[in-house]
């Protein structure tokens, strides 16, 4: 059972507990909760007590993630970013930490072009065992090097829930990849730990399955959720996977946490990766994340898909005038920074002037 | 074989012909070509001869349909409309012909919002034969009538090749469903028939394979296609179909024609059309199609997906400003057709001044 | 609605009639229907007449085709075996016709090692227009040919209702094929014919859709269909098509027809077939069709999934036992055709004694 | 790159330490390997060392699994029974351990009608955190005491690296559930415990995908790895998966591995059981594994799939003659358990005589 709470009363959590339960009190910006587990409390009791909003039955649908549970939608703050407010979060860096110059020149590179974050994988998951499996812990401190010369905060993913210890103090934003969506004690690890969470949706997992398994992080008492749609499988083979941006609004009808688009993965074509971007944000997306590389012929994984430095900046460039034109924005900074010459907010969105 | 030519030279089709090929000649807006189709000619031999720009072998890929045939993409004059270049079409009008009210309402209220074509269905592809099979030839009668009372070229669904010659002389532009797409009898007489095409992807379709499904119809002298992605099917069950915008960059690599998207069928969910709709624009799309109804409620057939009249506005007045954010545009009339109130266009698109 | 008669009563006929209803009667070797099309007559009124067994209301589901018009399962006669009984059918041949003498000497070999049936291909649904689309009409005498020198009756493909009249002298069961198994003109077009109807299951047609468009031909007056699986679209690709063996069982509780299973195109892939084809039969199904031709490595189409000749003589072989340990049998020779040597049926099956 | 030996000699394992690269040694049944990760030495200058059979460079492809490592295929002994062998594996229990009458009455009711294995979760993968996860601990040690009162290897499932410590007294053989396939943590934790693995399909997994995933277990020395085809995701509703046997013969040619199938998972449904696992055996497979219950309509989780008693003892029943058929067998008891009447073996099988 969950119950939202509309004011103090410590007899609800009292009698959930004395029945049994396992009681767990959420206390989110958007309501406080208390989730009784194990033991099935009659609804009805519960609900006529004083100060409980309502008391909602747990079954096969997510209630925490609920689009019922914060109607106006919840937020999650990264660095200096909001996710889910009027300013689109942009995310970018390559798929693997390969070494210092790379991360960090990346980094600042795309700072300087409006990201709001800086991705990275340092554990890999990889399909074949002799595929790189990344840097490792040492690819975590570097990414954190690179985070703080460029003022962004840093998401990389975790695949085993022995390393959120190691992680944490190097961490902003844990990443749970896409074939780890469903690994209960992953979800609950990272829901433990508290820091953001970027979750991925499987490549075989339905919208329904994919906020149940943000159910599991929210259940820990961590709502600062952020989902991710980056393509499912399917039969064609023109993409690597189908981005399917259906997710978006139907996510948002569904729950209220933020929902962002990783058109790379998505894809698996470099030429797709902006026009995929563009439509994620006219379909309502609250950011987008992208693989982005120094010289993506070299890279260890994913060069196919990766951006090169130039089309991460016309990323940024053509996604400003979507983003106005359905009432959002994408903060880029007052100049442009290779130039200093300022950027004009024309008509339809921003432009270099050069 | 195919054959581009750059000038005339009879010699080369009269050679074609005299090695035992069956040769067509399509004069298409963007070029000459020659078809050399059952006898496979020597490439280096036509090749050299004077007026042919290229030659190259028939085999498992699109020639015709293909990109480099056209560069520069090509273009299908429907009615007053041009799909394909830098104004966006917008087709709409009830998944059925249901009475002439019906019909002729949706053909008005959309014609003055904006539209650029009328789309209903009169031979209607049901998956069990105890639903509403449509009004038949009575029904494209009635469509006729509607585009004719609003101004608006009328698209409609065929379903057998005997049913052309019945229909020809009351429709604009022919649609072959997601069901028919790979029905080589179909595509042969639509394609023969000169008329514009409006193909839907099926949906289990590679990408590859419904290009080849307009190759078919190119063939026989016929360019006027519009591709439509309409939807793959998928294991997710929250949408009817997955409506797959990743088509739109892939495609526009792959084909010169115009490529256009029916967020209808693609997410079966009234509330996703819009949304979807701008994503369409914004990844490139030339035009969108959508199922509209006086009432959907009592529609007899996909009522679920289809817009109420006020949503059609509503579609009609967002797609404009993401439009101009990606270098279209989206034609509205110049004052509000209810209020004769003039539309505004602001820095980031049009709206009523209500 | 449907009406299952116990014995006559004219009135039934005339009362739906006289409400407004098209009315069929619809003689199955199963019972006698009545469908009332059209108008939905009351329905207890109808269930309460004399005569009448049951009356349903014709909604989403099939009704002829359901498993409870005829609990102990129909059978169709085609040639001298029926398929659908205890022996199993086994149908085979090539992909497409090519000449006299590949189509004549197939026929003659596997019918001298128990085929029941001859398939080819003159009609060819081909993806590309510039692959062979086959023989037309010739293609289907040469095949008539085989069929009279082997003494198998044939099996084709047809693709355009208009070509039903000039393949009616020559055909004995027609081929509805994957991608047109949702055609309604070309299922009520081999309806009318009364001919049997070999119907395959679309690459992304669930088996609901599959059983309800066989309802299609039924309601024509035409209960001769046999169901066939092969194969639809999933992500992977190790095999063309994923033979879903699943459907034997569903549609053995679904519906009464017979099922077939082709693991030629289910598989793609000529070292899957033996083994899908054994368990298409342990899992229940009334037979197998499978692509055989004399030089698989020179075939016009499909070579890499159509058996050798000594392959088929073993799928044969090796289908015996599998039959009998599932209380069904294949009727193999006597003797072993080449050799003259009986065959012996060992404990689980036959072998020849070579 | 992996090195077979075909004799012993140290320079080789020295020489490609000296390269840099970390050298494991993995001695299988099936042979002597060295595994070169990290550096790529030069492949040619170690194929002509003494003592080596072959080596390849470590790229995309699985090499320990490849068919090409064991032509013979490899076994995995499992208590009494050797999975890969001539006899059929046939595991059987329910899908959550529930509590000590409910294990310990399957367990000893499957090994009467001839189980090799007992399967049970006690850590259990739920889409739902509101869902029953499992007794935890507590049900792997009542999984034991199952085990060893009927003389069964018990299999269960691990989710978390964290838990091997603490399950392996008690566990003889680790699952990898379909949604933690390609956790490479968890693959890599139970291949260093050295313990049997069911490693189960992941539901949008190809079958490469699902090899490379054995791979890295047999990178850490462990080769007991049974493969378990359990269904995959397509648009298919009737069934909950699409039970996919293609795989059987393709991973029979894949790799060396045995291959098991659940028809349980694979396809939701009690009345499919039993045809797919008839289909299995038919196919090819080394095994079943189904899920069992003492009153199914009473189980916490997969009620809808799993067989009653009398219904795994029919599924035993029907195995033997499919077995037989293709060259196997199932190993009953030689007296009927409950009668102890003698089982007869019948021309096409085993039956009980009752």
């Amino acid at each position: 059972m969950i119950v939202k709470l509309k004011h103090e009363n410590p007899e609800v959590r009292d009698h959930l507990a004395s029945l049994g339960a396992e009681v767990r009190r959420l206390d989110f910006p958007f309501g406080v909760f208390l989730a009784a587990l194990g033991e099935a409390p009659p609804l009805k009791e519960i609900q006529a007590m004083a100060g409980v909003e309502w008391a909602k039955a747990s079954g096969a649908k997510p209630l925490l993630a609920a689009r019922a549970s914060a109607p106006q939608g919840s937020q999650v703050t990264l660095g200096n970013a909001v996710v889910g407010g009027v300013a689109l979060a942009l995310m970018g860096g390559p798929c693997s930490v390969e070494d210092r110059d790379q991360i960090v020149g990346t980094a600042r590179f795309i700072a300087a072009y409006g990201a709001t974050g800086l991705r990275g994988g340092a554990y890999k998951p990889r399909t074949s065992p002799y595929a790189f499996q990344g840097l490792g812990q040492a690819g975590v401190e570097l990414l954190r090097e690179a985070g703080d010369a460029s003022g962004l905060p840093v998401i990389t993913e975790i695949m085993d829930p022995a390393d959120v210890e190691a992680m944490l103090p190097f961490v902003d934003c844990f990443q749970i990849g896409a074939r780890n969506m469903s690994s209960a004690p992953l979800l609950r690890a990272v829901g433990r730990a508290g820091r953001p969470v970027l979750l991925k949706r499987g490549p075989a997992s339905t919208l329904e399955e994919f906020v149940l398994a943000a159910e599991y992080i929210l259940l820990e008492g961590n709502a600062n959720v952020i989902l991710c749609e980056r393509g499912i499988r399917t039969f064609e083979t023109a993409t690597r996977n189908t981005l399917d941006l259906n997710a978006i609004p139907v996510l948002k009808a569904m729950t209220h946490l933020p929902v962002i688009v990783d058109p790379s993965h998505g894809t698996g074509r470099r030429d797709a990766v902006l026009p995929m971007a563009r439509a994620a944000v006219a379909a309502g997306a609250d950011g987008i994340i992208v693989e982005v590389h120094p010289d993506p012929s070299k890279a260890l994984s994913d060069g196919p898909q990766s951006l090169h430095f130039a089309e991460f900046r016309r990323l940024a460039e053509e996604l400003g005038p979507v983003a106005l034109a359905v009432g959002r924005r994408l903060d880029l900074p007052a100049t442009h920074p290779a130039s200093g010459v300022p950027y004009i907010r024309r008509a339809v969105g921003w432009g270099s002037a050069l």
